[in-house]
C-alpha cells in the first residue's frame, strides 16, 4: 500500500515540506535568475528536486561525483552539467558525452587534463584555489594549465573557484570583504584562462558574490541547519521523522539514529527536547513534555547534504499529507 | 568490466581484508562457539558477510532493523533471527514468520507487545534497561511485561539486555566489575520473566560477560577503530580505498568525504598522513611522504558501522586482488 500521510510511512524517513521548498526554490530564482545560479546537485541527490529547479528557470547543473552527473543526464537533465571536482577515471564521463550530453569537467593538474582528453571529453574548467585548502590549483599556474587543455584539443569554458572557507563568514561586511579578496584570485586566474564562466560560491555567499557570474549553491533548496544561523531567506524544509519507540521516566527512545544522520556537524536537533544521544538506529532525549510510545518526531539533522545521503527517498508532505516519494536516485559514485 | 584489482576501482570502495575478515571470524568462533554468540548484522549490513558467520557454526543472529531481517530471511538465513530492537509496525515481520521464518522481536513495553500481537509474531524477548539509557523496561517490571505477553499468546523466549555503556571502560577488571554489575540486573529479571534465553554484550565485553548465555557481538568481524584501544584479539579488516585527486604544496586531497565515512566518532585517519579536514567528498590530508594525483590511499573510518550503511558494496581483497564484491544489502528501513 502506497503510504497517504506521513503517520503510514515506515520510520524513520525523510520528510520535505513541499511549500517550504517551492519558497526557497522561487526565492533564490528571484535573487539569481536562470544562468546566474547552477544550482549544485550534491545537497539533495535527487533528480525530481533538481527538475523543480530546471522548471524554475535553472537549466546548468553542478554535481560532485560521476553518479551525480550520469543521474542528471539519465533524468533527462544533461543540457549543462559541470562536474564540479577532479577525477582521474573519467570513462564514464566519456560514454556520456558521446551520447550527446554537455559535460564540463574541473580540471587542476596535468593529470586530470590528461585523463579528460584520454575519455574523450571536451570541455573543461579550471579549478582554483581561492582559498580553502583543498582542490584548486594555485592562481599564477592557472593559464598555464588552460594551455594545456587547449593544447590537448579541450574547449576550456573558464574558471572555478570555491570560497566553502568563507559560508559560514560574520558580520555580512566581513564576508563581502573577504569574498571579494577571494574572488580577485579567481579573476586574476581568469584573465589568464578566459572563457565564458566565472563559477564559484555557495548558499552562503550567494547574496555578496557579485564576482562570479554564475553560482554553485545547493544547501539552500532544503535549507541546511548550519546555515540556520545565517541571515539569508530560506527555510529549512528538511526533517527525519521518526517514531517514539520506548519512553523511560527520564528520557524517550525514537528511531532516528546515527545511521539515518548526517553526524559530521554533531547531534541533531528535537524542538521541545533536548538530545542526550544517537546510537546506530536511537536517539535518547529528554522531552519538554511527556511523549507516548507511537508518537511521532521530527528530527533536525545538524547537516542536511549526507543525512539525504543516507536514505532511499525524500517524502514530500504538505502538512501531514504525503503529495509524492521521490527516489534519491543520485547515491554512491 | 568486473574490477580485478584494487587500482580498478572506483573509488571512493570499501575494501575488506580476506585474511584478516577470517581471522576475526575464526577467533571469535574460537571464544564463543556455535550459539553463545549471536551474531549482529547491523555492524556491516551483508548477508554475504553473515553467509561466513554461518559457516563458522553461527545460526542465529541479531538485527536492528525490520530491513535486516527481511534480508537476512530472504538470504536463507532465517532459520533464528532476533530483532534486538523496539518497533511499532510489525507488518513486514508478520508476513515474514507466516513464511516460515523464525523471528524473535524485543519488547519493553505494553505497545510493543501489543504490537507484536497484533501482527502475528509468536516469540519475543523482554528487553530490560541493565543501566544505558535507551530502551529496555525496568527489570523490576520485566516480570509483569512478560505475564502480559503470554496472555497475549506470545512465547516468551527470555530477556535481552545491552550493557553498551560499558563496551569502552578499563581496565578489564573495572568492566568486569561493571558488567557483572550490570548482568545481575539481567539475570534478576530473568528469574522473574524465565525462558532460556538471557541475551546481552557486544564486542566490547565480549570475553567478561559471562552471566549472558548468547553474545549479540557485531563490530568484531571488520573490527572498529574505537574498539583498537582495547585489548581484544581482532584485526582492523576494513578501509575505504580512495585516489588522490590534487596535491598542493602543503597538503593533498583525496576522493573519500564524509559521505563515504561515518562521522559520529569524529574524523578518519590515514596512516602516514595528518588529516586536516573532510568535505562531502573530499579529505584533504598533510602526507608524510610526498604522494601524487593517481596514488591510492587507504582511509580508516573513526566508526566502521555507519561507514559501511553509506556505501553498495564491500570489496573482499588479497592484497590488491579482489577476491569478491560484496552486496551491503541490508542497508535503508
Amino acid at each position: 500500500m502506497t503510504p497517504q500521510r506521513t503517520d503510514q510511512l515506515q520510520t524513520p524517513a525523510l520528510i520535505v515540506d513541499n511549500d517550504l521548498l517551492q519558497q526557497n526554490l522561487d526565492t533564490m530564482a528571484t535573487a539569481l535568475p536562470g544562468a546566474r545560479l547552477r544550482p549544485h546537485v550534491k545537497a539533495h541527490k535527487c533528480t525530481a528536486l533538481a527538475r523543480r529547479q530546471y522548471d524554475v528557470g535553472h537549466h546548468g547543473f553542478t554535481c560532485a561525483t560521476i553518479r551525480e552527473v550520469e543521474g542528471m543526464a539519465k533524468a533527462g537533465l544533461g543540457e549543462d552539467l559541470l562536474l564540479a571536482n577532479e577525477v582521474l577515471d573519467m570513462s564514464r564521463l566519456g560514454v556520456l558525452v558521446t551520447e550527446g550530453h554537455r559535460i564540463t569537467v574541473a580540471v587542476d593538474s596535468a593529470q586530470t587534463v590528461k585523463a579528460a582528453h584520454d575519455a574523450g571529453l571536451r570541455e573543461v574548467v579550471v579549478d582554483v584555489n581561492v582559498g580553502l585548502p583543498r582542490c584548486g590549483c594555485a592562481p599564477e599556474d592557472a593559464g598555464t594549465l588552460a594551455d594545456l587543455a587547449r593544447s590537448n584539443g579541450l574547449h576550456v569554458r573558464g574558471v572555478m573557484g570555491y570560497e566553502g572557507h568563507l559560508m559560514m563568514a560574520e558580520p555580512i561586511a566581513e564576508k563581502r570583504h573577504r569574498t571579494e579578496e577571494s574572488m580577485e584570485l579567481l579573476l586574476r586566474a581568469h584573465e589568464d584562462v578566459g572563457g565564458e564562466l566565472v563559477t564559484a560560491g555557495g548558499t552562503g555567499t550567494y547574496a555578496v558574490n557579485t564576482w562570479a557570474n554564475e553560482i554553485q549553491a545547493g544547501s539552500y533548496a532544503l535549507m541546511d541547519t548550519a546555515y540556520g544561523s545565517l541571515d539569508i531567506p530560506f527555510a529549512q524544509a528538511l526533517s527525519v521523522l521518526g517514531t517514539v519507540i520506548s519512553v523511560s521516566p527520564k528520557w524517550a527512545v525514537a528511531d532516528v539514529g546515527l545511521k539515518a544522520l548526517g553526524m559530521d556537524h554533531g547531534n541533531p536537533s528535537i524542538p521541545g527536547a533536548r538530545v542526550l544521544f544517537c546510537s546506530d538506529e536511537h536517539i535518547t532525549f529528554a522531552p519538554e513534555e511527556p511523549v507516548s510510545v507511537g508518537d511521532l518526531v521530527h528530527v533536525l539533522p545538524a547537516h542536511v547534504d549526507p543525512t539525504v545521503a543516507l536514505h532511499e527517498a525524500l517524502y514530500l508532505v504538505h502538512g501531514d499529507e504525503i503529495l509524492e516519494r521521490w527516489t534519491v536516485d543520485l547515491r554512491g559514485w
